[in-house]
C-alpha cells in the first residue's frame, strides 16, 4: 500500500424527499446568491427544480439561472456562467443534475476567481488554487462528480476532453442525492451511468501496486453492487432500492475510497474521452466499448489479477491450471453484460468506423504533453491505443 | 434503505512517515497552541512522541502535555485537560496514542467552550454545539475514534462508562495514520483491537432495515480483511502490510462508512461498557466474550441474515435446507477465531464470575433512561442481557 491523503469534506444528504433541505444547505455553507446551473428540461419534469428554487426562496436566497448544459459538457457554458457570477456578485453555484452539469459549475467556480483563462487549469498553466463553492442536487447517477475531485470539460476551440488535475478544493461543499430523481432516466442512460461507475471502479483496481487486499475489496463489493442493481433499474425504472444502490455507489465509485493508496490507471477513460470528443457519443456508451477491449489487450500482463476480478466480480469459477482461461472467461461476461443492457460493445454499434482509428490516436497528440504514453497498469503509447481500438472493432 | 446523512469531513494522512506532517496539518487547521495527550510510555518507545514534538517545533507551534491517560479513559484526565486548556489558553487539542487518548481529547474539547461540567453532555442534560478542533496520531488500530462522530468516558463517580451522542462536530480535523508506529502493540492488543473493528462493523451489519446490499457487502469486505490482516500481524508484529490493513479498516469501522441508511444495534458494545466499567477489562477482550454469545442469543430473530454472514465473511457452505445451522456454525467460528487469537471466550476466561451477573444487569439501570431496553435488532431487556450474560459462561 502506497502513502497516501485522503480528504472527502462533502455533506451527503441522501434519501427521498431531501430536495427541500437545499437552501438550508446552502446557508450553511456561506451562500447568499446562487447560479443554478442544469440541463435540459428533465429537471423540470421530475420535479426537482420546483423543490430547489421553493427551497432557495423559503430561506430567502436570490437565484440565478443558467440553463441547458450538455452532456460532454463544453466551454462556452463555462464562460458564459463566469460572466454571470461576475457580474451579479454570485457567490455559491449549485448544480443540478448529473457530471455535466457538475462539472461546467465547478469550472465555473474555479474561473470566477481567476484573472487568466479558466482553460490554463486544464492545460496546466496554471494550478488551482481557489474555488467558488459548489453543491449539487444529483440527477443521474453515473460520474459521481458529486463527491469527487475531478472534473472534465470539452473545449470547443478544438474538441479537446480534458481533465482538470484532480484536487480536493474543488469536491463539492454539499450534494443531495434523491434516488427518486433518477427514476425518470431512459434505460439507455441507465445503463451508460452504471458503466461510468464500473469504470471508475477498474480503472483503480487495475494496478501494480502490492498489498492492497482491503481496497480490492472494497472495490468488488462496489461493482458487485452495480452488477446487481443495474438490471433492477432496467427492469423496473421505479424500483427505487436499486436506484438508491446505483446512486451512493456511483458516489463511492469515484471519491476515490476505493482508490487510496494505490497506483491507478485510467488508460480506458482517456481512449474513451478521444471517442466522446470527436463523436459526442454518451461517455458510457464509449467506456462499454473500449472498457473490454482494454481488458483483453492486459490480461497477459497479470492474469492472476484479471482472474481474481472473474472470479469474485463475475462469478466464474477459477481454473487453477489455466487462470488466464478464467481471465478472459471474465471479461467475455463483463461484454456480454454490457451488451445485456443494451450498451454499444464494438466501434461499429457506436458509429465508428474502422478508418477513423488513425484519426483518434492522432487527436491525442494534442494533449500539452503529447499525450502518450498515458496508462498506469500498462503504458499504452500510439501503438498500443491502436490496438486496443483494433480490439473494439 | 434509511435516508441519512453522511459528513466526514477529517483529513487523513496515511502512511509510513507521515508524523512529520503533523505540525503543518494543526497550522492548517488553525492551531497556534497545543495540548498534546498522551498515555504511557508506548509513544516515547515507538518514535511518535519525537517525531510529533519535532515536528511542531519545526512549525512554530507551542504544546503543553497532558501524559498518562488509561485505556477505559477516566473523568478525571479530562478535568485536568479543561483546566489546563482554560488556564494556558491552548486553541487545539492533538491525541497521540489510541482510542482512550482520543476519546479524553475529544471530551476535552466539549468540555472547554462549555460553562457546566463536560459530563452533562453524556448525560443528556446538554447538546454538544462546538467543540476546540482535535487532531490525533494514531498508534492503536481498534477503536476507530480518528475518524468517528462518538467519543466514550468512564466517570469516576460510580464507574459509569457511557457514550456520548454522535455528533459530526467531534470528528477530529485531521488523523495521521503511519501503520509502522502499531508495529510495537503486543499481541494481546493486537487482537483485542481486530475484535473491536469486528464488533463496529457487526453492530452496523445486524439490521433490520431492507434493501441494504451495498453497505452489507462493504461490511463484509471490512470484516474479511480483518480476518485476513489479524493473523498475520500477530504472527508477524513487523507485517507492515497487514498493520496498514487493519489501521486503515479500523478508521471505516466507524466512521459510518457501512452504517449509512441502515438502524443499527450496538448492544454488545452496551453490554461490554458495563463488563469494562466494572472489571476493567479491555474492552476488545470484553467484545470477544460478548459479541458470539450476543449472536447465538439473536440468530433464531433472521437466520438467514446470520447464514449471510456465515457464508459471506466466514467461509461456511450455506446449508440451504437448514440455515440456522449455517447461522450457528458461522458463530462458533469466529469464537474459534478470536480463542486463535489468544482472547477470553468466556466470561470465566475473563475474570468475571456466574454470580456477578445481577450486578452487571443493576449497573445498567444506571443510565439517565433507565438503560432498558436497548439494542436496534433485538431489543434486550433485563433478562435478555442476562441470557446474553449466560450465554458468555
Amino acid at each position: 500500500m502506497n502513502n497516501f491523503v485522503f480528504y472527502a469534506p462533502t455533506w451527503f444528504s441522501f434519501g427521498r424527499g431531501e430536495g427541500k433541505n437545499v437552501g438550508a444547505l446552502v446557508r450553511r455553507f456561506g451562500g447568499t446568491k446562487v447560479l443554478l446551473v442544469y440541463g435540459g428540461g428533465s429537471v423540470k419534469k421530475n420535479g426537482a427544480f420546483d423543490t430547489v428554487t421553493a427551497s432557495l426562496a423559503q430561506a430567502g436566497i436570490p437565484c440565478l439561472e443558467l440553463g441547458g448544459v450538455q452532456p460532454n459538457p463544453r466551454s462556452g457554458k463555462v464562460y458564459e456562467g463566469i460572466d454571470i457570477v461576475r457580474r451579479e456578485g454570485v457567490d455559491f453555484l449549485l448544480a443540478l443534475g448529473g457530471g455535466s452539469t457538475i462539472d461546467t459549475a465547478k469550472a465555473i467556480g474555479m474561473g470566477a476567481l481567476y484573472d487568466g483563462d479558466f482553460w490554463d487549469f486544464f492545460t496546466g498553466a496554471a494550478p488551482i488554487e481557489r474555488t467558488l463553492p459548489v453543491g449539487t442536487v444529483l440527477t443521474i447517477s453515473a460520474a459521481g462528480s458529486e463527491g469527487s475531485d475531478s472534473c472534465v470539460i470539452t473545449h470547443e476551440k478544438g474538441d479537446l476532453k480534458w481533465g482538470c488535475p484532480k484536487t480536493d478544493v474543488i469536491r463539492p461543499k454539499f450534494s443531495v442525492l434523491d434516488p427518486a430523481y433518477t427514476c425518470s432516466l431512459p434505460p439507455y442512460q441507465t445503463a451508460c451511468g452504471a458503466v461510468d461507475m464500473i469504470a471508475h471502479i477498474c480503472e483503480r483496481y487495475f494496478s501494480n501496486t502490492p498489498d492492497v487486499a482491503l481496497t480490492d475489496r472494497l472495490a468488488e463489493a462496489l461493482i458487485k453492487t452495480v452488477l446487481d442493481a443495474a438490471p433492477k433499474a432496467l427492469a423496473d425504472p421505479n424500483d427505487y432500492a436499486a436506484r438508491a444502490d446505483l446512486m451512493w455507489t456511483g458516489m463511492l465509485a469515484h471519491n476515490n475510497s476505493c482508490g487510496v493508496g494505490r497506483d491507478q490507471d485510467w488508460a480506458s477513460h482517456q481512449i474513451e474521452h478521444e471517442l466522446s470528443s470527436l463523436y459526442d457519443c454518451a461517455h458510457g456508451a464509449g467506456l462499454a466499448v473500449i472498457m473490454p477491449a482494454w481488458m483483453t489487450f492486459v490480461t497477459d500482463h497479470d492474469p492472476l489479477r484479471m482472474a481474481q476480478f472473474a472470479v469474485r466480480v463475475l462469478g466464474c469459477e477459477m481454473d487453477f491450471a489455466h487462470p488466464e482461461r478464467t481471465a478472459r472467461e471474465g471479461v467475455a461476461r463483463l461484454r456480454d453484460i454490457f451488451r445485456a443492457w443494451g450498451m454499444p460493445v464494438t466501434l461499429g454499434e457506436l458509429g465508428t468506423k474502422a478508418q477513423d482509428i488513425p484519426t483518434l490516436v492522432e487527436h491525442r497528440r494534442k494533449k500539452p504533453d503529447g499525450g502518450f504514453p498515458f496508462g498506469g497498469y500498462v503504458k499504452i503509447g500510439p501503438e498500443e491505443m491502436a490496438a486496443i481500438l483494433r480490439l473494439a472493432e
